[in-house]
C-alpha cells in the first residue's frame, strides 16, 4: 500500500478541518470595531485549535517519514485519529460561543485526549500529552483558565521540534 | 492518463465529504451536558457515515493499486461513484435530525445501495453488500433498528481487509 | 514551474466546488417522502452541475497532459478558469431554488459561457461549446427548458472522450 | 522533511479558502435580475480576495521552488502565513456585507498586512507590499475607495511575474 496516498488523504482532511473552523467566525452585521468585540472568544478558540491541528499535521508528517510499511492496521489507526480530529471544529465552536465555560472546555479536553490517545495508538509511544489533557478535564470545573493553560502548555511542548522522541522510537 | 491524478481527485472529494458532515453537528447554545444530549442521533449517524466513507476510501485505494490503465470509462465510473458518495452527507443529516426514522433510514440505504452499485460497476465483482443494502430498505419500514444493524454488519464485513476478493479479481 | 502543483491545486479547487454544492441540499425537517419532493429542482441542478464540473476536470486533466511547460501565463489562465467555475455553486443554488426560472437559467448560461471562454483562453481551440451556451442565454427567456436542453447537449458532446480535438491541437 | 507534503498541505488550505469564500454569495430568494443587484459588493470583495489568494498561491509556488531544505522553522513560518490567509474569508465577508465601509476595509488591510508580514518572515525579502497595506489602513478612514485602490495596485504589482526578486533572493 502506498504511503503517498495515506499522506495525501490525511493532508486533505486536516487542511479542510483547519479551514472550516473559520466559518464559525461569522461576519458581524455592523461595520464598527465594537461589533468585533464579542467575537474574541470565538477567535481565541480558533487560534488555539489552529495551532493544535498544525501540531498534529507537523507530527503526523514526521511520523510517516519514519514509517516504511503501510498496512490495514496503520490505515485504520490513521482513520481513527482523523475521526477525533474531525470533532475539533465542533468543540472549538461550542467553547468559543460559550466564552470558555466549564463544560465546553472539559469536552474540548476530552476530544484532545482521545486525539492524543489515537495518535498514541498510531505511534505506541507518545505518552505525556494525553495524561496532561486528562488532568485538564476535572480541572476545568475548578477553574477553566487553568485547564486552558494546560492545553497551551502541551502546545508549547510540541512546538519544539521533538527530535528526541523521533530518535528514540525509530532508530 | 495518469492514475495519480484520479487518486488525488478522489482523495480530495472523499476527504471533503468526510469532513463537511461534521458541520451538521451544530454547537448547542447552552454550555451544559444536557444541551449535548439531543445531538446523539446526529453524532451516531456521523460516526456510521465516517466509517462507511473510510471503508470506501480504503477499498478504492486497494482497487486502484490493482488497476494499471485508466481510460475514460474508468474515469466516468469513478465520477459516478463519487456522485453517490457525495449524497451521503445529505442522507446522514436527514437520518440524524429525524432520529433514525423509517423513511430517512430507507433513503440512507438507497444511497448506500447506489454507491455499492457504482463501486460494483467500477470493479465488476463486489456483489454481496449491495444485496444486503437492498434487503435493508423494506426492513426499515418494519423495524428501522434492524436495517441499521444490517448497515453495521456490512461495515464490519468490510473492515476486515478483504484480500480474498482482491486476489480473485486481479490475479 | 512544476505542472504537478498546478494540477494538485486545480484538483483541490474542483473537488471542493463539486462537494460544497451538496450543502445546498438541506435535509428536510420532516421524515416523510413528501418532504423530499420540493428538493427535486435543487437536486436536478446539482446533478447537472456535478456533470459539468466532472467534464471540466476530465478535460483539464487531458489538456495538462498535453502541456509541457507551465509559465505565468498558463497559471493565470488557469486561475481565470477556476474563478468562473467557482461561481457554479452560486448559480446552481439560485437556479435550483427558483425551479429553473428564466433569469437564473440565463445566469447559469452566462457562467458556463465564461467558463467555456476561460477554457478556450487556456486551450485556444475549443470553440463550439461557448457558442452554444451563448445561444442558450436569450433562449432561456423564450423557453427555459430549451436552454436547459442545450446545456445537456453540450454535456453529452463532451462526455464522449474527444480524442479528435486533442489530436488536432497538440500533435 | 519532504517539500512535497508542505506544498500539498498549503495547496489544500489555499484551495479551500478560495472556494469557501463563494459560500458568502447566498443565492437570492427571487428569480429576478433586481435580486442580484445587492450582491455586487459581496461579489466585488470576493473577486478581490480571489485575486489576492491566487497571487499568494502563485508566489508561494515560486518561493518553494527556490527552497531546498524544509525544516521546522520553515514549516511554522508557513503555518503562520496560512493562519493569516485563513482570516481572508472572514474579512472579505465583513467588507462585502457592509459595502466597503471604513472599519471593514481597514481590517481587510490589517489582515493583508499581517499576511504580507508572514510572507516576509517566510522569505525575509518582500518589503514593499506590507508598507503599502499599512498606508492603506489610516487612508480607509479618509476615503475607503483610496484604500481599495492601493489594494488593487499591490495586486497589479504582483500579477507581473517578479523574476527580479526571485533572482536577487535565491541566486
Amino acid at each position: 500500500m502506498s504511503k503517498a496516498r495515506l499522506e495525501a488523504f490525511s493532508d486533505g482532511v486536516i487542511a479542510i478541518l483547519i479551514t472550516i473552523m473559520v466559518l464559525e467566525l461569522h461576519a458581524p452585521e455592523h461595520a464598527t470595531w465594537a461589533a468585533l468585540v464579542p467575537l474574541w472568544p470565538v477567535f481565541l478558540s480558533y487560534v488555539l485549535s489552529f495551532v493544535f491541528l498544525g501540531i498534529y499535521w507537523n507530527n503526523h508528517h514526521h511520523l510517516l517519514q519514519a514509517i516504511k510499511h503501510v498496512d490495514g492496521r496503520v490505515l485504520w489507526a490513521n482513520m481513527h485519529l482523523l475521526f477525533w480530529l474531525s470533532l475539533i471544529p465542533f468543540v472549538t465552536a461550542w467553547m468559543g460561543q460559550n466564552r470558555f465555560d466549564a463544560q465546553p472546555v472539559a469536552l474540548y479536553g476530552v476530544v484532545l485526549s482521545l486525539s492524543g490517545a489515537a495518535y498514541f495508538i498510531l505511534t505506541r509511544a507518545l505518552l505525556a500529552s494525553p495524561v496532561i489533557y486528562l488532568a485538564a478535564i476535572p480541572l476545568s470545573f475548578v477553574a477553566s483558565w487553568m485547564a486552558c493553560a494546560l492545553y497551551v502548555l502541551v502546545a508549547i511542548m510540541w512546538l519544539v521540534p521533538d527530535r528526541r522522541i523521533e530518535k528514540t522510537l525509530f532508530s
